[in-house]
């Protein structure tokens, strides 16, 4: 057997890891629970312990990770969700591994899940790529060159927290107001949704719930409901918005969008099609969006993409 | 004598051509006219000639071109200042000369100013640097990893027609409104400092004049004209938010500022400071912001930085 790659996508409840072949394809995954207990500290032995009882160390290539947290020249600055302080990762995991023959590398799990979507996903074969993952919160990872751009301080591909919106200045998590993952997270659209129901006397059918998902909000636009449709429009704008600020910078051949709202489809990429060029024309005239294919998995497939040849 | 670099920055008025050591020592600088009859077809051959007129061929290393308009993998998509549309430089430029032996690159100008500024200017030694100049346009240029970000249709680094502004909407000569150019090139500061004139009744030294330019505004604002001084802060807010998109998606080490406007020195720097951190705390605390130091030759110093080994 040839000798393989393991991607690691560690999260803040599941650790996923993923056997690759050295192209890339998947050859299983499976999980243990994030142990958070004592700032994280037994995190790292945990895996290096399940992972030399199920494989013979000396088939492995190499392992990649993904961390929740801003990473830059392989430190793991923080990783508030893990109890992680500034984490010198392959230092440490190599403690835990009898030799150093094993190639680690590790960034941050936005820009892996990227790096995931160009190895087997939706961006396979790109080497000029933006990801923006629509979840609970927004994400970003960006390649240039086939290089993740993890950025001097781990910023790199921060896209959810540019600050877009100036007229409802929600307030983000970050404590800033405005950014772009106020209004076009699940939650974003939620609270735009929340805001036009409030400001307007349209009936809706969006009148008939207490609470409402991002995924309501669709089904209502879809369903040609006028406050739901706008607040896809208006969402959808902002979210242009930001990939147009992105497109004027380093000008990539493709976007991917990717997280739960992305099951919107082509609904959604059709509305970001509405607004993008109105912020790039004459520049850019012709712009590949596409939704990611990866879902969950994109973590581990681009954490093994980190330690391929 | 070892052989050296040539930098060529083609403008729309003077071809100017650096001679540097392969280290980057400019041991000379001249320049020539820009032949714009018949769609600049005479450009690329009346450089050829006065360059073998001037030098033994076989002592040049290689040739960088810096040219006004859009490059992508070394194509030169348009040149509407030279009257070029899409021209593959390298492959004609060696129509003009005997053999192939010499390595020829070409970017765009903007990006080649801030590969100057990396190869002998301010940012020497920076591998991961924006370059944002302020002159009658704002252009930008963008290093990741030492290495120009073209872009895949040319536009990396297009950082003045990054949409800022929702106020004024000063008209931009690209067809769009609010983009940062118009408030930040010289005449974006004009246009703030006189919209300022018309809607306030505040006294200003900058009443007397019919027209004034970017200079008188911060001449003014150094002497304590309220007007001129809300002028400098609002434009400066205005550059501190594009900066801070910039930022959040790629997180650069340093930003460099050239262009006439930057002669406006630490003045503008601090007013750059005071909004730049409010867009992108907490995920960057600190940024290296430094004026640009080689003025108009940052080009010629780009351009060659091209071709270094």
């Amino acid at each position: 057997m040839d000798k393989f790659l393991l991607g690691i996508d560690i999260g803040g409840t599941a650790i996923k890891v993923g056997q690759f072949t050295k192209e890339g394809t998947l050859l299983e995954k499976w999980d243990i629970p994030t142990n958070k207990a004592d700032s994280g500290k037994h995190i790292l032995s945990e895996i290096a312990e399940a992972i030399q009882k199920r494989y013979d160390l000396s088939m492995i290539e190499g392992i990649g990770f993904g961390v929740p947290g801003p990473v830059s020249d392989g430190v793991v600055l923080n990783g508030v969700n893990l109890g992680w302080g500034q984490t010198y990762l392959a230092e440490e995991f190599y403690r835990y591994l009898p030799n150093r023959d094993i190639t680690i590398k590790v960034s941050n799990d936005a820009n892996v899940a990227c790096a995931g979507e160009v190895f087997q996903g939706n961006a396979k074969g790109y080497k000029n790529v933006v990801f923006i993952t629509l979840g609970t919160g927004v994400g970003g990872g960006i390649l240039i060159n086939g290089q993740i751009v993890d950025g001097y301080n781990g910023v790199g591909g921060e896209l959810g927290h540019l600050v877009v919106d100036k007229v409802h200045q929600f307030a983000c998590n970050c404590g800033k107001k405005g950014c772009l993952e106020t209004v076009t997270s699940a939650t974003g659209f939620v609270n735009l949704a929340k805001a036009k129901l409030e400001q307007s006397k349209e009936p809706s059918l969006l009148r008939q719930y207490d609470n409402f998902s991002a995924k309501r909000v669709f089904d209502m636009a879809k369903h040609g409901d006028k406050i739901a449709l706008e607040t896809v429009d208006e969402a959808c704008d902002y979210l242009a918005y930001g990939m147009s600020l992105v497109a004027m910078s380093i000008n990539p051949e493709l976007f991917v969008i990717g997280g739960g709202v992305s099951n919107a489809g082509n609904f959604l990429i059709d509305a970001i099609r509405r607004h993008f060029f109105k912020y790039v024309y004459p520049f850019i005239t012709e712009q590949k969006i596409v939704i990611a294919s990866l879902g969950n998995d994109a973590g581990i497939y681009g954490a093994a993409y980190l330690v391929r040849q």
